[in-house]
């Protein structure tokens, strides 16, 4: 149990503006209150050491509501787990003096590796070519720990870990989500994952029998349908505008579910990207988060909030020229920043309904394979025993390695620094690709709207104009556009790639381009070539230039 | 399809000696025909670069038989996979000049690391100290591949990859399997993993239904036996010897099994750790193996050979000095050094019915979180679409740290010294906690089999010795040795954790000691620890000083 609220907390940043707080609103953990929240607790990482939220959360959460109990609703599967027995005793190795022949744990005297160093940022150097001319190396040592230098270091790193993950990582991830997202209710935790995409199956087998349906958009990331399509479970999706999914379809389809025709229950798992959506680029904004989230109460749901591209939310676009964007980037402070982003589903859960997933892959890295999960701890417990007997914890290599970037060498601070770089990256990236549509995609066979988030853009190509329309499918059509784009020599998504269910019936065709990974040159480029292949699949005269 | 053999193999290694070859034995790969077999292939390992072990594979297999087709017996959930549309789409890319607008991988200018140093042993200097005092550092750059430096850089193992794992660690991996085991047939794979934990629920996912059963050893390691709960799938127990399990009672169990009084179909999948079993420490000779191999073939069962402690296979222990022991520990040559140790299940497989786990785990170390398996491609293809909509790949982080290391610095040559240094670690540590136990240990009352690889004791304590024999059932009895153990201040692990059965009825009382994590002092005074508690424990005298 947290202890009771005092009278003066000492870890108290500003007051909150949330109106989703109760009137006695409770004061939240900054970016500037988190030393003094560290000075006052005790950290203990050695070989094998259990990550608990609880260890790390400031005071102020103590007086919040205690969530609701969904794990009624686990699966069979995730009720069976047992804790094991092995990892339970590592309880006795605090006694003073314990030796333990207990765990097969190797000694890290044969881990062939004395340090690992790292060239990071250096102040606000944070280009490519000012990171490689003037990288500052941060190192992590074999027995930094023993030595009295780091809160971690290679010998703990190396070794096994718990299916929570490092305190050290779940330390800051802790306070990261406490300062971003402030959760409503009071018994939230965070487990490390090896990803969003694992985290994602892993909800699936927590809450979804064969044969149940879970929620989607009607567009959805293709890998999250993939993982439901092994398990039996079918998504049902939802119809969406620029905003993402349509609340009144929402509904809908939940008023009007029939165990019978459908046979499988009403579905309880609802699967959202509401930040940068992919493939649509769409973004949800306040309302329409408030509206999904009164829709999930209303019939029971639980909300998998995927959110790679949250940190990645961009000034509007006024079309007409980069002079004009990208001028508002930079915020005054951290918490400018901060209040300058959608609230996140988290931060209105007030009953503990939403699983969050977090990912370093869009900000950091994806090869560092390493994210984690917010939900309750009554769900995270159930999650960390799934961890325990499949994937045990991220690489050591990427927890130590994001721990000495990101704890105690950027600090939760610098890091936010980071994420306002990134994000401004991706903006020019946006616009110099908008502005390459402006100027050659045909605007009377294909429209699109400018994303306020993430990585893509989200063509409607209208194929009731094109040649071949009436003579071939929807799909049919589509892969002869796919193909005349790449006769131009450019890759692009096609948008069945992404039907959340491709049986059903789908009036309208897309195709999605990403403004993250090409060079800035060879992006416009490839805007110009789909523009040509546009053309010529269309037989629209050709673009004078 | 692979080329078809040719007269004069340029990759030839020494005639194969292996008595289940056929009589036209096939060359084999060394570590010396390596640089002649990559001198004559072409790699490619780009971002999001498939890898598959055909690329890597010396012509020698194409003469080796097919293996039998195992994919009738995979679940729904393995058969239902479809791969994911936008990673086939990664084929588009080879074209000369195609852009791609498709994916959505970042910009590797965004991920704020410059390179990657890492302190490795120097020459063969591998003790800790030594590698302290004398590290040589490798360092992965952010652009290295483009600069000519090396096969594998940042900007690529920290993108996304495929579920197979990188190029860079695949080509190494099938080198390495080839070089030890040369499975005796064509179409073998490797596919990367992130641990053999989670690669076993892979299998049990892919080739169990709920309700269906695996064959184990009556103690077996827990976590597995873990995995299986949650998934419905218990484990059968299989009765062992100081060689492991006993072929007889597995043909008797597997001969009368009867479906209707176990309401499940027989067991299709086995569950082996072969060398230095966890938790007996048992290790099933080269005839045991045949013996088995041919009872999964008369019984048509899909064996995984788990073999973490492949490696650490040891001398022979003669009691009464360490003198006597460790002194052929050394061998002459990569090739003795392999001859030595037991054949493989791999090495035995004609028909491509094992599943082998292979680690990093007891050899470099745990936190890698990355290892690999190797089977049939038509099964290795299935369980690389498990991959991709789950873990994806081993860590970036970890896949270029141990690139850099097995590959480019040791290459396999240096890999075998660095385990036969290992081994010869352990070697020492059983011995000492040997010496430890003749000098200690009550005989009246324990008894235990010099462990001939691995890192584990296993302990039969003579429960019917016990004042509380008789009073207390074999669990109440267990825990109370257990405590008194941990009275004096040491931890072992009960043998009922390891249960295959919890359910059945276990005559006979374990307890397990592990040689591998303690400091050397601590070890010899945890046994000494041990003693005395089973003194106190039985009521026998204490021991004179």
């Amino acid at each position: 149990m947290p202890p009771p609220p005092t009278a003066v907390n000492i870890d108290v940043g500003a007051e909150a503006v949330d109106d989703n707080s109760a009137s006695t609103t409770p004061a939240y953990l900054t970016v500037l209150s988190v030393d003094e929240l560290r000075a006052n607790s005790i950290f203990s990482g050695g070989i094998a050491a259990i990550g608990l939220s609880d260890a790390f959360k400031s005071k102020s959460n103590s007086s919040k509501p205690v969530s609701k109990d969904f794990t009624y609703r686990l699966t069979l599967e995730s009720k069976s787990r047992q804790p094991s027995p092995l990892k339970q005793a590592a309880r006795y190795l605090s006694r003073e003096g314990m030796i333990s022949l207990g765990g097969g744990l190797p000694s890290s005297a044969y881990f062939p590796f004395d340090h690992v160093s790292v060239g990071v940022p250096r102040g606000e150097l944070f280009s490519e070519k000012d990171i490689h001319q003037y990288a500052h190396n941060v190192t992590i040592g074999k027995h930094d720990m023993k030595e009295g230098k780091s809160a971690y270091d290679l010998s703990v790193a190396l070794n096994y870990g718990q299916g929570t993950g490092s305190p050290q990582m779940v330390r800051w991830v802790t306070e990261h989500t406490e300062i971003v997202h402030n959760p409503p209710y009071q018994d939230w935790s965070c487990v490390m994952t090896v990803g969003s995409t694992s985290a994602f199956e892993m909800c699936l087998r927590s809450f979804c029998n064969r044969g149940d349906y879970f929620i989607a958009d009607e567009y959805a990331f293709c890998s999250a349908i993939e993982a439901g399509r092994g398990l039996g479970n079918d998504a049902v999706g939802i119809r969406m505008d620029s905003e993402g999914m349509i609340p009144s379809h929402l509904d809908e389809v939940l008023s009007n579910w029939d165990e019978k025709t459908r046979k499988a229950e009403k579905p309880f798992l609802m699967y959202l990207v509401p930040t940068g959506q992919n493939p649509t680029g769409s973004t949800q904004g306040a309302q329409r988060r408030k509206e999904i989230y009164a829709l999930a109460q209303k019939h029971d749901l639980i909300i998998i909030e995927d959110e790679p591209y949250y940190f990645l939310q961009m000034d509007k676009y006024v079309p007409g020229g980069s002079e004009s964007n990208g001028t508002t980037t930079a915020p005054k402070s951290h918490d400018e920043f901060l209040k300058s982003l959608t609230p996140s589903y988290l931060s209105l859960d007030v009953d503990g309904r939403v699983i969050r997933l977090d990912s370093f892959s869009k900000v950091i890295a994806p090869g560092s394979r390493c994210g984690w999960l917010t939900t309750s701890s009554k769900v995270c417990e159930r999650l960390m025993r799934h961890n325990e007997v499949t994937v045990q914890a991220p690489s050591g290599f990427s927890q130590a390695i994001l721990f000495k970037l990101l704890d105690e060498h950027w600090g939760h601070g610098k890091y936010l620094d980071w994420l306002v770089h990134i994000r401004k990256e991706y903006t020019t990236r946006r616009n110099n690709m908008l502005e390459a549509c402006e100027k050659y995609i045909p605007k009377d066979v294909a429209s699109w709207t400018p994303p306020a988030a993430g990585m893509f853009m989200w063509f409607k190509v209208k194929n009731e104009k094109h040649p071949s329309y009436g003579k071939k499918n929807l799909v049919e059509l589509e892969h002869e556009i796919f193909e005349a784009v790449i006769d131009q020599k450019t890759l692009l998504a096609k948008g069945s790639w992404f039907f959340a269910e491709p049986e059903s019936e789908h009036p309208d065709l897309y195709l999605r381009a990403t403004f993250a990974a090409a060079e800035e040159g060879a992006m416009v480029e490839g805007i110009r070539r789909f523009g040509n292949a546009l053309r010529v699949s269309f037989g629209l005269p050709a673009l004078k230039e």
